[in-house]
């Protein structure tokens, strides 16, 4: 186990991210034999990782294609030859329109949305040009985010498949309302719940006579469960290439599966008991643990979990040292409560395996909310 | 008033980041007037904006310098042609140090610190490099993040007076602790009590000897109880550039006065009383209000505050509608609960002096954080 040792002697400038490429390969291979185990199609979510080669990687390793939220970060994976892409996220506006088509022009994409005031323009911009772009019709199975309820689904399915333009291809939810729920067995009983509800909505869709041929869930928190249950296609984990404290919290990941850290130096020692390190909510965000543990701290030690980040300002971390000795130049490797969103705040990673220094890789699609 | 409606138009792509630039002066000119009259110098933290043709804006409207946290900030602002920078933040390693150097042969730089284990190297590689970097001892005033207590700072500002290399300048405190405390009263009290804190090290230091030629504070809601207390030379607020929701909770600012904001689009109305922006925590940041009330928010509607951001995910913000129409493809422009890690999110902002386009800036020292 590195535990980031070597990153947090070579790297010159902090706070940085460091990736450990071994960890991660294995993360992603795990999460790989788990879907060919279940028999689902895998289709990896790249918000948390918003790098080319890593969706490589999960593409090599087996993935059918890959997830993301924003057309920016579709755009980004084309570039980077991601040949099959779901933007998981209602398409709205003009421009955006005439982006998702030149973007269909040159990959497989499909979409997922939950109205017609959505899918209506969208299919008769695909007309137009002569395409049929499949979509999926997002399920509320509990989040409260976006997405229809079971009662509601059957017509619109209907009134989407009657649509010129695109191609009725299934359904699909986020069940991220496991990752509120404490401990395994409300995750495993939360996540029973959400699969329960989309083979009930897959059925009754089918019997309406459209074809569903997908059925498509994802969280990583909730592979474990999820996957292998009874009408489930396809699943759309994101978080389990790096892994972070609230997926160990959630135990869907052990410490050292945890792939990816903010590494960061001590700058004062103001006081008995805390230090104050070099990252802030710029570097760490300001998320905090979802689940009810640790909610007030920011994140914790690599090397020893209790030593927490306790306060946060913009450019400066208090890490409560809990007895540790801890000096000015001191460096830290910290485990991020929520990785997505720190690797959204980083032009670049530092990428490890093991000890030894591969390379930086850029954050290609960093920032691409639009 | 604008309320960012042209910007709600014309940007195609959201969600985007509008600075109205006039509002914008009007907030420096109102900021440098108050120092001004209060007979200080401005010194503001860029840490807000990031923008050096805002930098500039200050820099003529009559700022003595401008105020950095970290060393990439102040080598992209002296690349654009600001000459007196203060580094407000302990500069810690070898690659630092030399960045330090360079930076200190190019523009007029000076630091802020408080420990000898960071001034010792600091002062080494300045003497080897012939220079003297002025030095400021930052002093806790109340906030407990850096900074010495009042009763070892004569006998640091005497070692650090010693070193070859530094040239002991002064005091420094941030009252940050003055936003945590509710209404007008608490906030004139905590800053009031920070600023007789200053001026008495201030005197303290002085009878030991040493030349005490800046004490300087700054936070821009404490700025209108602060500017004129006795013994301050200096204040360097951040925020008041935009203004944002803490702010104008603090009675810092009126509404009117909030020159920056996120245009989002409703993108879903999956059920009554809510619908769904394409504004998350990757553009609006998961900061809470620090102020008590509203702390369960993530920001409001510049139109109605009363409609909220009450859930946040990383692409989809949740905005409780209280009675209001909002369909598909409507405008809002969020007003976010702290301005300065929003903008450190977008790679460039869409600027309008009113109704009128005027162009995007890059938020030049975007993720500077190193």
């Amino acid at each position: 186990m590195t535990e980031f040792k070597a990153a947090m002697e070579l790297i010159e400038q902090t706070p940085a991210v460091v990736v450990d490429v071994g960890r991660t390969a294995a993360n992603i291979e795990r999460m790989a034999a788990m879907a060919r185990e279940g028999k689902v199609k895998l289709r990896p979510h790249i918000k948390t990782h918003k790098m080319v080669p890593i969706a490589r990687m999960q593409i090599a390793a087996g993935a059918a294609g890959i997830t993301v939220a924003k057309l920016g970060e579709a755009e980004v994976m084309a570039g980077g030859g991601i040949t099959d892409i779901l933007v998981a996220y209602p398409i709205v506006g003009a421009s955006n329109l005439d982006r998702l088509m030149s973007l269909a022009e040159r990959a497989k994409v499909s979409i997922a949305l939950d109205s017609l005031e959505v899918a209506r323009p969208i299919a008769a911009a695909a007309h137009a040009r002569g395409l049929e772009i499949p979509v999926l019709l997002e399920i509320d199975t509990g989040l409260h985010r976006l997405g229809v309820l079971q009662e509601s689904a059957i017509a619109l399915a209907k009134q989407i498949g009657a649509l010129r333009g695109l191609r009725f291809a299934g359904i699909f939810t986020h069940e991220g309302q496991a990752y509120t729920v404490s401990g395994p067995d409300g995750l495993r009983n939360s996540t029973l719940e959400a699969a329960q509800i989309m083979a009930e909505v897959a059925e009754l869709v089918r019997s309406a006579g459209l074809n569903v041929e997908t059925v498509s869930m994802g969280s990583s928190a909730s592979a474990r469960f999820a996957i292998g249950q009874p009408g489930l296609t396809e699943f759309r984990p994101g978080t389990y290439v790096f892994n972070d404290r609230t997926q160990v919290a959630q135990g869907a990941a052990a410490p050292e599966n945890c792939a990816a850290a903010v590494i960061a130096t001590v700058i004062s020692h103001p006081r008995d008991g805390e230090v104050i390190i070099d990252a802030g909510s710029k570097s760490l965000t300001s998320d905090r643990m979802i689940v009810s543990q640790s909610r007030h701290s920011y994140g914790a030690l690599v090397s020893d979990e209790s030593i927490e980040v306790v306060r946060l300002h913009e450019e400066h971390g208090v890490l409560k040292t809990n007895g540790a000795t801890l000096k000015v130049g001191d460096r830290v490797a910290v485990l991020p409560n929520h990785i997505c969103p720190v690797i959204n705040l980083h032009d670049r990673v530092f990428v490890f395996d093991g000890d030894e220094f591969v390379g930086t890789w850029a954050v290609d699609a960093r920032g691409r909310s639009q």
